[in-house]
């Protein structure tokens, strides 16, 4: 990236001073856009306009893509009408609706207005349906041909119309009435003799998603079949769109984020984090930590009414943290484990059985294991044999309960339709507490004989 | 999904009979090879053998690639050897090595024996790299061609060699020594005049990586980008292969549920969940599951060191475990948070000083907030008004505490060149358990002055 931090401080002196170096000019354009719109971010937006007029219309709209909203408008609106007119065509149309979301109404109008009636038309449609779903990141900027025509044809076509398209390594096929036919790719159309009609070259067992399709499962979709975009349809299964396969990846790592959030146990944040307020970070996390709060206060009662056995062996207090922790942590790694197969389809809730047996086998060993280690522990504390031995006992039953748990709660949550990622490790943590607390004082007392 | 299950009801009988109806295997034939590979699961191995010879190759191959190398080479050692090698021909190149290296070495080196010489050699070449890094990742099968190449040569070019190509929406354009010079869009190539040499179509400023790249960066730069293929180049900057953006969504899944198995406090699973069997989970959990045991075992000797005082108020024991809950929870929340922020690169170790100010005055208003609750639930229980307020002290203090732990751990870690996942939610769990122990009791000493 020395490149692009030698092209910034170039740029800096370049448009103050009268002479354009063509050679700076040449770097410029040979730049991919995400960089270049790296180096948007630090100029000033005279600087900006200056540069977007000597790239090509193609590269320019590029560029813009990549920033965020407020500057893209910013800037467009700084510029000639015509030239923002034609930026605005040439943007994917997906880009397009998202800057009209995120600016002001007034402002979208304005800018809607520079665009001709029947692209004004298609944004305006794209932009009534719900951002997560197919039809909110789909682009209509596709290269479709109808069925009866010949390969030939069809790259003349893509000639004439190809510069607009976001991509045309896939030619969408459909029939009189707008229907979706089939699929061909470039490559098939190019190997294929050109006088082949494309209904004898494209593909018509489809894979389409109806615009109302949530994101994730689009997403799953494109990357079960390792498709580079999957068409959209309508009610009347026509060609609306079509979602590519960089717009998916953004879903899968949103998606994830969202997940890990929601395991560490507070609501997903729906913007970047240094763009969370401090007020905002409150109420996604306070939510959850008051309940768990409230909730969890029941081991305080459990412990009350235990209070004749701990008066009696104060020893016994002492491993309260380092047991119900355990049991926490048993349960925390099986809930996050459980969680994620379940949200990339590698376990249903019809293998409830199986997982639990799966895990109860596990638990067995993890709490035998531990509860030896918490024997020797204990011993070298010099507590008593017994509570030594009711540690151990505990340990072991803690883990083995917390693995039941665990591995049931997921899966029956899914079962209920809701998500599992609510199963957070602080819930599982404080729902095996209580219980783990049971366990313990129960043996205590069995083994103590209080 | 009616469609897939129709078929391999019928297919049962189809192939048993000796009349073979063509309009179900017309329907095979315009399956997506995913589909047909999940039909093929559950069809005995006779029956995938005749299915094959009804496929093109194109399409057999595809399906093949679908299947794990277990059942592919089972099924690839009952072909004809012709058919064998012509499918393994036909099959990806990165699909032919992860197959290679996943069967015995021998079985491996017999299907080796069917390929021709030259690209025998290229799999052989593909198999030293490690498998998580760009090199391991990349295909051989691209299209490239030489800068002086006019656009009508390449596309006589790519009509020849386009059949074994996985892509040909770009071409990689290389000078005389097989360095890389630049890429070319098809649709570039297709929009330019046909007499145009490619050294004149082609983007020179591309972006490449080395093959030594590891996956997480590959996949960062490809979706950074937006790319569909980044070129993949050896020490001398000559092209050796190319990485398709289907195996970087592959590569982002794996990667984010390493992540979430890793800050539930497990090490992250090699295989599918039903596919580790208990022994491996077992080891997989019981090395973190030991380290927070033996580490939070300080726990005990916290409390044991304040045995006078709970021996004085017993009634201090009841709020042990929704104390450190408490403080486990909210470091859950933020090192999840963080965690994730590091990994998608919203928050870098600059950030160290910003973020402990961030959650440090975020963690105040929570404290404050369940320090109030913590008192009125004490209250309730009815203990002592001085308790009570021993645990709402206790609570707000443990809650800012665990706030500024859990914000600067993960960030210190990420400096360290350490996986800052390591900071899981049972880690940060039990790091705080001892520490909010001690800030507990010392309230409580000052306050009920024991």
């Amino acid at each position: 990236m020395s490149q692009a931090a030698f092209v910034k401080e170039e740029l800096q002196n370049l448009f103050c001073s009268e002479k354009k170096e063509t050679r700076l000019l040449e770097l410029l354009r040979q730049m991919q856009p995400y960089d270049l719109a790296e180096i948007f971010r630090d100029l000033d937006v005279d600087l900006q306009r200056e540069l977007i007029t000597h790239l090509s219309l193609a590269h320019a709209a590029e560029v813009l893509e990549y920033l965020e909203p407020e500057r893209t408008y910013e800037l467009l609106s700084r510029m000639d009408e015509t030239v923002t007119s034609l930026l605005i065509k040439q943007m994917s149309s997906d880009m397009v609706v998202d800057l009209l979301l995120a600016i002001h109404p007034l402002q979208a109008e304005k800018l809607q207005r520079l665009l001709p009636a029947d692209y004004r038309k298609k944004i305006k449609q794209l932009m009534t349906y719900p951002e997560d779903t197919a039809g909110g990141l789909m682009t209509v900027d596709y290269v479709s041909a109808r069925a009866y025509w010949t390969g030939e044809q069809t790259i003349r076509h893509i000639r004439k119309v190809g510069y607009e398209a976001e991509i045309v390594s896939y030619i969408y096929v459909t029939d009189q009435r707008g229907k979706l036919f089939g699929v061909a790719s470039l490559k098939e159309i190019i190997l294929a003799d050109p006088k082949t009609p494309l209904s004898d070259i494209a593909k018509t067992d489809i894979i389409s998603v109806p615009a109302e399709t949530g994101q994730e499962e689009v997403a799953s979709v494109l990357s079960r079949y390792g498709f580079y975009a999957v068409p959209v349809v309508d009610r009347q299964h026509r060609l609306i769109g079509i979602v590519t396969y960089d717009d998916v990846v953004e879903v899968i790592q949103e998606e994830a984020t969202e997940d890990i959030q929601k395991i560490g146990g507070s609501q997903p944040l729906t913007e970047p984090y240094f763009k969370t307020s401090i007020w905002s970070l409150y109420r996604k996390r306070i939510v959850w930590l008051f309940i768990l709060f409230v909730g969890g206060a029941y081991t305080a009662t459990v412990l009350e009414s235990y209070q004749s056995t701990l008066d009696q062996v104060v020893a016994l207090s002492f491993f309260i943290p380092l047991l119900i922790g355990t049991g926490g942590n048993t349960g925390s790694q099986i809930v996050t484990t459980l969680i994620r197969a379940l949200g990339v389809g590698e376990v249903k809730f019809q293998d409830l059985f199986r997982v639990i047996k799966k895990e109860l086998l596990t638990g067995m060993f993890l709490g035998m294991s531990l509860g030896l280690i918490g024997f020797i522990r204990a011993w070298i504390m010099g507590v008593t044999f017994d509570v030594a031995y009711v540690v151990a006992l505990a340990a072991m039953f803690i883990v083995i309960w917390s693995s039941v748990v665990s591995a049931a709660l997921p899966l029956i949550l899914s079962r209920l339709k809701a998500d599992p990622a609510v199963v957070s490790g602080p819930l599982i943590s404080t729902l095996v507490d209580g219980t783990g607390l049971i366990i313990y004082m129960t043996i205590a007392k069995m083994i103590l004989e209080l």
